[in-house]
């Protein structure tokens, strides 16, 4: 049974520059596409979305990344809780089975590291047709307090714990861009030492990382045999071509 | 360090025969009762609290104590979610840190018997000063998909794993009641079997056992040495009571 992980990130399905607004609209409109694909495949397939305005504007405002802070952790993970709530219920009407699992419930960082996620439950929804959602979550951290987890540093350990065989980072722009706006269709650990430098950043305050911090995880799993693509989720269709095996945004392989 | 579990049953913080209404000000009631002694002792705290009209309704409906429906399971989650996050944010306003740990991300069944936990991150949370808030959830479970996990089941895996000195079970009657409605001071395994037929009924519909379920557990964990005590949690001031020590309700032990 292959096993696909697809990334929506925070941009997708929620509008920058807010606090804490929706984009209910595109959520459904991602539950359909993904609905469409599970009543037509049997593959696995587990969800993460990223925070977005929901989470984000929380973490910096109590500085989560520079020290623990009791009540800035406790706002934030409810901020992205009620995002996951309206993912999880979007995709539960569109017809597909799904159920949250919090990050915060379920893993463990010790000074940023994830060094503990159990992952027992979220086997046993794969194998009864249920789709985990996951999301960008304040963790706690045995040196630290507690931390911010992104979407795409779970992503990694999933695929690797669960043998994946498809990623998919659904994100705001075409893929990844080189300097000219212009989609690079394939990034391989080879090529990207020189490529680094042309690569276009993403704009927005993001606590997470931003695109270079996206591929350099996405690489790191390529050189362990799961490739991934990063495509624009925004665009009606998209998350449906991905899931169906096309060649859409930049594929990022170990070759 | 000492370690107080506190079980608030769903009868105290739901309306009865209702489908998802919360008893806002009994809520607020507790959580100021909690946080006033948190204010006052440095005890490790975790919280735990049924389901009641959230959740029981709907495991009910789905049938979900004889088969696995995913919708069910979902709705189900969805709901006692809802009441999680209103007695969180209780706490955290009246001037308490708390955060939830949801069953449903941390926990795993197998055939209903409770057999992996993930601890980890209520440890942090307990050495920063932290409430971890459980609840009565649906689990998933190897064997049946999903089940059915009470918060008084969860109380037992606690206390023994994290070494809890004090355990209180805070429902809406006084005690444990006897034929005549008096409240039995004090029960112990060795006048348990005599006594079981004089004990009183749940007379709520509950999918996870009732008053006799609850002493039972509670008896098992006596045996193994921790204590605790069933009170009225519904009464003013007895949170508060139990939190501080006093010989409140039925005490359940070992001699």
């Amino acid at each position: 049974m292959t096993l696909i992980i697809l990334k929506i990130g925070g941009s997708v399905i929620t509008e920058k520059g807010s606090i804490s607004r929706a984009r209910e609209a595109e959520i459904e409109r991602i539950s359909h596409e993904i609905a469409a694909f599970r009543s037509d495949s049997d593959s696995h397939l587990i969800l993460v979305h990223g925070a977005g305005s929901f989470g984000h504007p929380q973490a910096l405002k109590y500085r989560l990344s520079e020290g623990f802070d009791a009540e800035g952790a406790y706002l934030t993970h409810a901020s992205v809780n009620v995002l996951n709530s309206k993912v999880v219920e979007a995709l539960n009407n569109a017809g597909a089975h799904a159920l949250p699992v919090h990050p915060l419930s379920s893993c463990l960082l010790e000074n940023g590291m994830l060094i503990d996620f159990q992952l027992g439950q979220i086997k046993v929804m794969l194998e009864r047709g249920i789709i985990p959602v996951l999301h960008g979550d304040v963790v706690m951290d045995r040196t630290k307090g507690a931390s911010v987890l992104s979407g795409d540093r779970i992503i990694p350990y999933l695929a690797l714990s669960l043998n994946a065989s498809k990623i998919g980072a659904g994100s705001d722009v075409d893929g990844v861009l080189d300097e000219k706006e212009t989609v690079i269709r394939k990034i391989t650990p080879f090529g990207f030492m020189d490529m680094k430098k042309n690569i276009k950043g993403s704009g927005s305050p993001d606590v997470t990382g931003g695109m270079l911090g996206k591929v350099s995880e996405l690489l790191e799993l390529a050189g362990k045999g799961v490739s991934s693509r990063i495509f624009n989720a925004s665009r009606k269709g998209m998350v449906s071509r991905f899931l169906y095996g096309e060649d859409v945004g930049t594929l990022i392989a170990d070759k």
